[in-house]
């Protein structure tokens, strides 16, 4: 079953190569500026920028005058030629995006995820969702290129298969990627939920910055979406990033992988809420423990647990310190191992907690006389918000349809 | 003093693109099948070729027959044409290799390194070490491109200097790079010692695999050479690969970072030395414990201690599975934060204990229950055997002389 998996590449090379430079200039390129960065010849450029303009792909938006010569006709790229729809699947909630061909989003939407043990009515569900933000969004659906869907993993991208993520009960070697296609009639492409927010995060950076970082992502689970050198690691089967299972605190309760203090047990929304259920800062929550947990009980007592830190309430200080601390550790061995020299934050459930980790967390980590190098690092919270995972799924798909690289091609299969 | 840190391509991009295509053929490419892989014209590939011809770069060296049309002249490189050296800098060894243009080794050399805290002492050392290899292989030091280095980290690689290797006394920030130059004449590139082996590792892989390991460097240090999508990782500051602080054991010794248990000072050699010193395998080893460390001692202590295993003694076998299932578990740490399925092994101490630890180590890491994929991995001692770090630094060299790529070009600055 492979309809609908392969996201065709808009219109052949060169195009892509004429696109993806247009792109990246946000205030337009003129025709002689595209052969120049391009590499491409003017008559090439001339060639594949008329058919830009037929397609209403790319506008003219202006001119500009160089020395003496004829003044150039800037392109810019038409934002409202196409869309790309993005979700992701946290096993708490489910986001949905739409994006336009300049990446920004101009519809997004939210709903919790189905406790269902039945993943075709979630993939009915998010079809349903994908078709209303659509339609609310006054987006002509002939013009959505695809959709990329952001998932726990662990998955088998080539596949395009959901296979047994630890919290999303019920999902076995779903297979998402065709049977949403099938659903939507759009093409879909799947990706781990942190390399997708790590892609948002490079997307929209501007500047020299955000080339090595770390994307830590804080949801219903914990993983790290890496870029080095600006190229985003998937790894050999598209799985990397899962970090769960770094030791932070030998004296921590005991993780399911037998060893005690991993930071994946200990950090998650539902840990700190037992902890901060146990020391009285917030009622008992039973659907901490339960399998699976009640993430909305846990998002709500989370949400108590940072506004007591907040009001200075000495325990929920503690527990959110110590937390800090326990992260942090698992950063250093991250950013020995990989020499990045920026953490971003986000995730469904970081706004809740992200100052108070944030008071603690950069001190940490770079006092930390386990790090092996001596320079400063930034510690940002995602300015993309809770949306990121979502978008970098939508991203993608705009990737996948511009990008002249093969890397975008391999996506999809 | 930036004299002779850059290494200049040979002979512009055109050039760069056919000598790496022709390269990358060891039986040889005809010139249309040159054309067809670079994209070049067939106009350009006759100009470039007559021109490798011309310096001796590329040879003829035989026809090939398709279909009814002329018989097609086949290009092969020359190997005699150029040729590269590599040094490794281990706080024990300093191994010196020659390669020529075809990346075969035609020459090494090994000596220790000098106890002596004068880093100028050793690079005289050095040049002078350089220079006898290159007289004794016959090589006509005229045609010998550049020096390629391997160093323990940290380095500033812009810099081209050797920061403060935790175990190379005295060495704090060591202008490497530029003082080799001055004192061999050659320009001279610097990269971190297992970044170089896991480019050896790349260089020399034949096949589809060696996409996404990890190679695992074992010498008077432990650390790790990551390529993910056959790119190598080489982080912000290419200092990426430094894995010492991974808790394996929270109730082993306590690491100089204050935390027990950290698989670097668990594991290296100096530590499997004094655990069999205190168990009665070997004789105490005063020099495990000095600061510079007296590594010739540990080496045959190191030696002694694999003997004992190997003839079945019962300490000797436990110390060495134990630091097996220790070395597991910082493997399944790597595996599943960068999703790698090979594990490569090597450096100057790892043929003496590599076959125990690796009679335990694949099972430790496959029935880890911290791994998060199922997928089987493959574990391998390094074909290229202790060279490996120095060969490495060599291909550096001819990649950079070769290369097309801009990532290769930023290697010298």
């Amino acid at each position: 079953m492979r309809t609908g998996t392969n996201l065709p590449a808009i219109g052949g090379y060169n195009q892509a190569v004429v696109l993806d430079a247009v792109r990246r200039s946000p205030e337009g390129l003129s025709r002689t500026e595209i052969a120049e960065n391009t590499g491409l010849s003017a008559q090439t450029v001339g060639n594949v920028t008329r058919r830009l303009l037929d397609e209403r792909l790319v506008d003219e938006t202006g001119t500009v005058s160089v020395g003496r010569g004829k003044p150039r006709t800037i392109l810019q790229l038409r934002g409202q030629g196409g869309f790309a729809v993005g979700v992701h699947i946290d096993p708490a909630v489910i986001t949905y995006v739409v994006l336009d061909l300049r990446g920004s989003v101009i519809a997004h939407s939210r709903t919790r995820t189905p406790s269902a043990q039945e993943p075709a009515a979630v993939i009915r569900l998010m079809a349903h969702a994908i078709r209303s933000l659509v339609d609310d969004s006054g987006v002509d659906p002939g013009l959505v290129i695809g959709v990329g869907i952001a998932s726990p993993g662990p998955i088998d991208a080539e596949a395009g298969t959901v296979l047994d993520p630890p919290m999303l009960d019920g999902w076995q070697s779903v297979p998402l990627r065709a049977a949403l296609s099938e659903a939507t009639g759009l093409p879909v492409l799947l990706e781990k939920d942190v390399t997708a927010a790590a892609v948002a995060e490079l997307w929209f950076a501007r500047g020299p910055s955000r080339s090595d970082f770390a994307f830590v992502y804080y949801g219903t689970g914990f993983g790290i979406g890496l870029v080095v050198g600006r190229e985003v690691i998937r790894g050999a089967t598209s799985n990397a990033g899962d970090a769960g299972h770094i030791t932070v605190d030998p004296d921590g309760p005991e993780c399911v992988c037998g060893r005690r203090g991993c930071v994946g047990d200990l950090i998650t929304p539902r840990s700190l809420v037992r902890e901060a259920a146990a020391a009285g800062v917030v009622s008992p929550v039973p659907g901490a423990s339960a399998h699976p947990p009640d993430m909305t009980a846990v998002g709500n007592a989370l949400h108590e647990l940072a506004a007591s830190a907040g009001a200075e309430d000495e325990a929920a200080v503690r527990i959110l310190r110590s937390a800090a601390h326990r992260l942090a550790r698992a950063l250093v061995v991250i950013a020995n191992l990989l020499d990045v020299d920026e953490f971003v934050f986000g995730g469904p459930f970081w706004d809740d907690i992200g100052d108070a980790l944030l008071a603690a967390l950069p001190w940490a980590v770079e006092s930390s006389p386990a790090r092996v190098s001596r320079r400063s690092l930034s510690f940002e919270t995602s300015r993309i918000g809770e949306d990121v995972a979502a978008v970098g799924a939508a991203c993608l798909v705009l990737d996948h349809a511009f990008s002249p690289r093969p890397s975008a091609m391999l996506i999809s299969v």
